[in-house]
């Protein structure tokens, strides 16, 4: 049951980015093709990017559900067209959402790994699974990437899988770190967007 | 004699790759180191993916042939500058027989890969060893990768593969497979130009 | 002690590389965690796609302090701010310093590792690490990476290594063939710099 709990939350996770990615793509007129890859890059790119560094199989090559939902995701968005922006909030609930799923994801992907890395590796690696596909995205798109301009989004898988560390090193299970992990992420994500907070930017030598 | 000809059309395709990539820098006024790494990069950009993600050891490091085709690519562009135009046709050809035999290359090396992998994720392979060097070269160019807007390219390559399992199911030999293949992906690429064919646009939500 | 210089020039060279990605980021408007990893992938971006190359664990995650080199770097350009600009030639100087131990340091990981590459893919290596980061942090910042439009940067490191080569062939030892190659590449880049050199450009088609 919790199994499929999960399941549940990371195809939840899967669905909004692909659709993120979607959309992004046809603001800048990609054809069909190109908005179905690019939304598979910001769906799986940061799960693969993880999975190189740690030198593992790569996730989606033994389960076809990634491309699948990638699928789904561009029809939904044929569809609904226009209509989306009335989805905003639920798309944006859900990428929160996935956001924290992969960052726990990479978190215990990297503990489990038949290498030995420290407990920051795996911090590292579940921000990389959350954020790094939508840095892809934006490169794919030759925009400069969103999340590097004042968004509180890498920042709270950070926090999340510091939170993570701490909870484990006082003998928490690993279920209950992954949830208490994810909830911050949701809670620091949703709480920023709510007051409008950002990183404070550096000053620029030239002004 | 089969394995020469398969050598020749891999050389073909080297060169065209290259030779495109190489082109694309001349008019950002790149310098010559650029223009090459930039022909490099769309030449074996592909394959090189194509062998980190499978955890393959990566193809042109034990042979120094690529390196030394992107170099003839090089001279002959800066030999032939304003007149390469001329040779327009011969080049888009040759481009088209490398997209093919490179996707045939991607989809056998996956086949025969130590772990054993889905047929998907050989089509996957074989449309990115034939497509993701351009992609990699408009990333480094700067700009949005022209396969994502409109072209048949990758899509010729999925086809090809579809087409590779579909002929592997029904009994036929690699052989065969490989040829159907190949052809299937120069006579759909050949077809969409001619017919200035192109895949629909996804429409904006904002247009 | 001859590790402990070793080490000293690995961190000269890191600084420096973080704070040219961090410089950049800082222009862009980017906020204080893209800066730190813009910094980051401009430090780390070259020894990382080497060692995926080359199928090595990646050097960076057993030992946290170029996360920490990073970090002090992010806070020298926020102490400093505008004065920066009077540290110029200093950080030029350990930018270069750290362009020349990172070519070593790939060349030597190349030559090490448990596959037998033949010595032109160290060459490669040795370049990758010196100057990939850099092409990383341009493609994340957005603008075509400075070092294919005329700069003498990535071809010292192509010269450095084919003098290690040289050397190599020759009998020296390892140590000797490390610092004659350091010392090309800082000369050639010095030189460079100060006589204005740059490689020709490529003639474009269209002028």
């Amino acid at each position: 049951m919790q199994f499929t709990f999960t399941q549940i939350l990371d195809i939840i996770g899967t669905l909004a980015f692909a659709i993120s990615g979607i959309r992004l793509s046809s603001a800048k007129r990609f054809d069909l093709f190109g908005a179905y890859i690019v939304g598979l890059v910001t769906a799986i790119g940061g799960g693969t990017a993880r999975d190189i560094m740690l030198n593992n199989e790569i996730f989606w090559m033994h389960d076809p559900i990634y491309l699948i939902l990638t699928g789904i995701a561009l029809i939904w968005v044929m569809i609904f067209g226009k209509q989306l922006i009335h989805q905003n909030s639920t798309w944006f609930l859900f990428d929160t959402i996935g956001l924290a799923m992969f960052t726990v994801t990479g978190i215990e992907k990297t503990l489990s790994a038949p290498d030995d890395y420290p407990f920051w590796v795996a911090i590292i690696m579940g921000a990389l699974t959350g954020a790094a596909g939508g840095v892809f995205r934006d490169v794919f798109m030759n925009q400069v990437p969103l999340i590097f301009r004042g968004e509180i989004y890498a920042m709270a898988c950070i926090a999340g899988g510091v939170f993570y560390w701490v909870l484990s090193a006082f003998g928490c299970n690993h279920v209950t770190c992954g949830i208490a992990c994810a909830v911050l992420v949701i809670v620091l994500r949703l709480v920023a967007v709510m007051f409008k907070l950002h990183l404070p930017f550096l000053k620029g030598e030239d002004n």
